[in-house]
């Protein structure tokens, strides 16, 4: 053996994500189908787009050389320009309505690159970030490995709830640890787990409550709109960036993966104007920029409009795949007591609860007889932080819609039901038996 | 003005690169000639492969949608599969023979990715990280960022002397720092800034020395091996890598993007296979994976034959600069006493010294000559780390033959040389000015 390795603190805090075990399953387990993964659908990649793109920019020697070269670690102008543009379109203004320029605007592997770096731009261990609960939670995983404590909110149907927010904010201001709290974080838009988006009237209110509280330092609001543009019904809502009218509370991080290509792996955001050189700094020594052909690539779908038709076409794939779920869903749990379900405008997520009483995690009799059955969720309890008693709500699940056919979606609601009903059977069994 | 931001101590460690200075001159300065980048020459990159391979990936949908999809956090196994076997092949080894497998390959946003990885698995704040001096600076600011305090190790013709490390090394252990020692770092192939090589007989002792004082804990070797396959003369060198029989004691590190294209942003690395997993596990909260289509085409790129093709043609096109950067300081610097240069064997850089008290840095009378002439160079004290005085070999310059045209190089180095000579006539006319 040789001598061990002296790993540091934050390695130490830095687990394998727990969802490695649900993609192991998926692995072994052949015909199995996966409602688990939140990968994006492939039958609508605009692979002919990309190879037009690539061929022409090849075909040039000045943009191959453009493209083929070392980019910028702030990322390739015009995409940023472009961005920029698409994001403040979006919320029917312009750029110096909010305080906005290019060179508030950073290009990342992904948005999860911004999460991250967030995280170590501004996270102490014991710092505080408030999420909701449910969250993301890869970005849990990410915040624990920064050393912070997440505490989570409670939702509603509107999202994130204020009152609770400003109870908690308020709580925390009464134990002195209102210093420590540096992020806000919320998936806005049809949210990962719950597929819930921020109601219209909380989003200026959310920004008041962060101006209010922001009494040792800035509190930012960390806004990860990455489903926004996966719309199925009804208009879009403007984002909560649009109210930090001055560019200093909100952080806006979006990405390409979800309504284009996860291959690309390029994300967005736009950060007030004194967080962007802590940021790039530490993005220059992470990467001194992401992959710059990919950005060159998505700057010509922008530009040449294959991207927004590429992403009417997806919204309608995905409208389908969601009715599917939600049908299926309607029509094998419709008679089951105490089954409820989120009905998600938009996002590849539906949200069900199952009774107190049924645990879905890993090793749970659902998981188990799911996995029999051959259908792979994700457990609900993932995206909870534990509270002080090390519990977390343990009788929901995520089910994605996003990878597998409609057909297959419909049979793998039809597993999962076929699964619960075992549960059911062996729990009247084991009431009968006690009663007799 | 809003309440300030919060910044982790990390954070505030995190400058900007130094080198932003030079990069803003190349900018604002019209005409000028940089041989200060690092850049890559942009006429040999392999844009027709590119838009080959491209093409045949879109157009088959399962290879279109493997390459538009999410990858993996460690990276795509084929590509994995290649380059164990590429560099094992360089060393004329069988994988299993110095213990490696496919799962100790890692697939990175470039080396960088993997340089600060290892920086942020290994590194707590007053670690040591022994590098050779100079050393490659932007990984210096890294490991600052990390907390690492740098020792720099003195270099001869043959690359580090193991002989001060070895007094190094008994130093600090005597000083009971030794459990800070967490790296030896080398660019063992042609030194990004000197251009020198690790001579063989080096290479199995450096691996002793890491074992000999891995008393606490295991002392790594990075053998960042950029600039491996740039070799323009003689025979390729067994790596480090290769006397580390057991795969426990280096990491091997390397990129795609000086071989071939850097707006692919990929590098690959082979780990010890108990550093596998803690690296994985923050590659996954920074990202889950680098660009899974950059992966792809390079994976096409290897097994079609179509790199190396190209491999083939970027040394002929290196070669010839640097010959031409060689000849040309040959010719203006010949008779200029006590100006030397490296000749390096392959790369991209010339190391050159200049006179004692001929301070070459930012402000200094010979960059601002250079910049007035029209040419811009790396200072060489970038590359050192101040020794307890604070102060740093200071006339010394790195020039690069990567991106300039060869008759560029040639009227570039004629700048310098008219900037040096300002320089002299100015020393003359001070001591003449003295002695009457």
């Amino acid at each position: 053996m040789p001598p061990a390795l002296s790993l540091s603190s934050r390695s130490l805090r830095t687990a394998d994500s727990p969802i490695s075990y649900f993609i192991q399953k998926a692995i072994e387990t052949p015909g199995l189908i996966s409602l688990a993964a939140g990968l994006v659908d492939e039958s609508a990649f605009p692979s002919a787009e990309i190879a037009q793109v690539v061929a022409e920019m090849m075909a040039n020697p000045a943009t191959a050389k453009a493209a083929l070269q070392y980019g910028s670690t702030q990322g390739l102008p015009a995409l940023r320009a472009r961005v920029l543009d698409r994001v403040c379109t979006a919320d029917g203004v312009k750029p110096s309505d909010i305080n906005l320029t290019l060179g508030d605007v950073v290009l990342t592997t992904g948005s999860q690159q911004m999460l991250y770096l967030l995280g170590e731009v501004l996270i102490e261990p014991g710092d505080i970030v408030l999420a909701e609960a449910p969250s993301y939670f890869v970005y849990h995983d990410c915040l624990k490995s920064h050393g912070a404590k997440v505490i989570g909110v409670p939702m509603d149907d509107g999202g994130m709830c204020l009152k609770s927010l400003e109870k908690e904010l308020i709580r925390l201001e009464l134990a002195g640890e209102l210093k420590k709290v540096k992020l806000i974080y919320t998936v806005d838009y049809f949210q990962n787990p719950t597929g819930l988006t921020l109601a219209r009237d909380r989003r200026p209110k959310l920004v008041e409550l962060a101006k209010r509280f922001s009494k040792h330092h800035r509190i930012l609001i960390l806004e990860d709109a990455a489903y926004r543009e996966l719309r199925y019904d009804g208009d879009d809502i403007t984002s909560i960036k649009r109210f930090d009218t001055t560019n200093e509370y909100v952080i806006y991080t979006t990405t390409f993966s979800k309504p284009c290509s996860p291959g690309l792996k390029t994300g967005y955001s736009l950060l007030p104007n004194d967080l962007v050189a802590p940021v790039c700094n530490l993005k220059g020594n992470h990467d001194f920029g992401s992959s710059n052909l990919a950005q060159h690539i998505l700057n010509r779908l922008l530009e040449t409009g294959a991207f927004d038709r590429h992403l009417v076409r997806l919204r309608e794939v995905y409208r389908s795949k969601r009715d599917a779920m939600l049908t299926a869903i309607a029509t094998e749990f419709a008679s089951c007591p105490g089954v409820r379900w989120n009905v998600p405008a938009g996002g590849l997520y539906v949200w069900m609860t199952f009774p107190s009483g049924t645990p879905t995690g890993k090793g749970s009799p659902l998981v188990e007889a799911a996995v029999s059955e051959g259908v792979l969720y994700i457990p609900g309890n993932l995206g909870h932080v534990p509270n002080e008693q090390g519990k977390v709500p343990d009788h929901e699940i995520r089910l994605s819609f996003g990878v597998a056919e409609p057909s297959e979606i419909a049979e793998g609601v039809r597993r999962l039901r076929r699964a619960y009903a075992e549960l059911e059977t062996s729990k009247r069994g084991a009431r009968e038996s006690v009663l007799t």
